[in-house]
């Protein structure tokens, strides 16, 4: 009886179209950083920051969503390069669609984030092709998430804790969060901040400086 | 060619075990509850509220998640029935599964709460074979969400808008997320809560009472 592994083949097929897009983009000098959480988590508002904040690096988003170009929109009047994808129901992006994105998006820029769909749990099981996974984490959603959804902790590079400014409004322990973080992945950067007051802006910014250069570098 | 719809074959399989599981539940007189949200929306905090306020309903629930026991364990400190179920990865739970987890619990429940795993996009595509689909929106998530997840709010007969007594401090325009629901489903029920403060909670307790009478009637 032959037996068809089907999951494995597509993840193998992702896995050589994301080298493909990795090796394309290091080439170019652009550095993609794929932002993953759940839905409501403040991507949209940590990346509006960011590119307000980080003005002499030239930063283009891709805004990736089931339906609706809200984000795209908030992201352009900001003033930097904004493409719209839709998943068409999926709800991750994988190296083929991002490598669409990046085509249809054209020319060169520094920082691309991937906006990814709103999800804590598929989005961590397909490479897109980017050097830097970053994920969210607001405080809202409680410090129990490491536990149940360990493979996003796990697959990232950055966890970004975000709305930390709502600290004392939720029973979220932080040294709780950050300790059951660190059993999943003991080498993933942890940053705190509130996008809202700036808090814990600088050292997450920093460190995609630091990001960026040493892509370009190496 | 032949060519195989796998996507649509995979539906109709789970569409016809949903039906022979809703078929059951309803000889039973047992209510099925698909509880579906982001995570960290407050599901089981939710739950905790109901089964503490619903003392006279033998209430049970089932737990899915793709890894830990945390909710499970809370809701049997509270005294009412519960199982975990593990997807193995899986980012949603069909009937098949739902079926599985009825056979492993046993006895006989007035109101089952499946709480489905925490994503707001894949467990909209798939018939558990519950009585009632209720969702949670969290107001942390925001009031854009259902721009952007329009299936599970279409896919929907109740909305559960948590987190109310957060409402002062995000910016949440109430009337405004509940014009965009009803643009998506006209028919939806909206019950905006605190499960903290108790606030709201009477009027969805008074819906769940009529819905499980009905569910028996019918």
């Amino acid at each position: 009886m032959r037996i068809i592994k089907l999951g494995a083949s597509i993840t193998a097929s992702n896995d050589k179209d994301a080298a493909a897009l990795r090796a394309r983009l290091k080439e170019d000098g652009t550095l993609l950083v794929n932002v993953m959480s759940s839905a409501g988590s403040g991507k949209t508002t940590l990346l509006s920051r960011l590119i307000t904040d980080l003005q002499d690096i030239d930063i283009a988003v891709m805004e990736a969503d089931i339906e609706s170009d809200v984000d795209a929109k908030t992201i352009e009047a900001l003033g930097a390069a904004a493409i719209q994808v839709h998943t068409g129901g999926m709800c991750h992006m994988d190296a083929v669609m991002t490598t669409a994105a990046f085509d249809a998006m054209g020319g060169r820029h520094d920082l691309v984030f991937l906006e990814n769909v709103g999800n804590l749990i598929c989005p961590a099981e397909y490479d897109t092709g980017a050097g830097c996974n970053l994920m969210i984490l607001s405080v809202p959603e409680g410090d129990d998430k490491p536990l149940k959804y360990p493979l996003m902790f796990r697959e990232s590079d950055l966890l970004v804790i975000t709305k930390t400014d709502t600290l004392g409004y939720f029973d979220f322990d932080l040294d709780k969060c950050i300790s059951r973080v660190r059993a999943l992945n003991p080498i993933i950067e942890i940053f705190p901040v509130s996008a809202k007051t700036g808090d814990g802006m600088a050292a997450l910014e920093a460190c995609l400086r630091k990001k960026l250069a040493s892509w370009r570098e190496g």
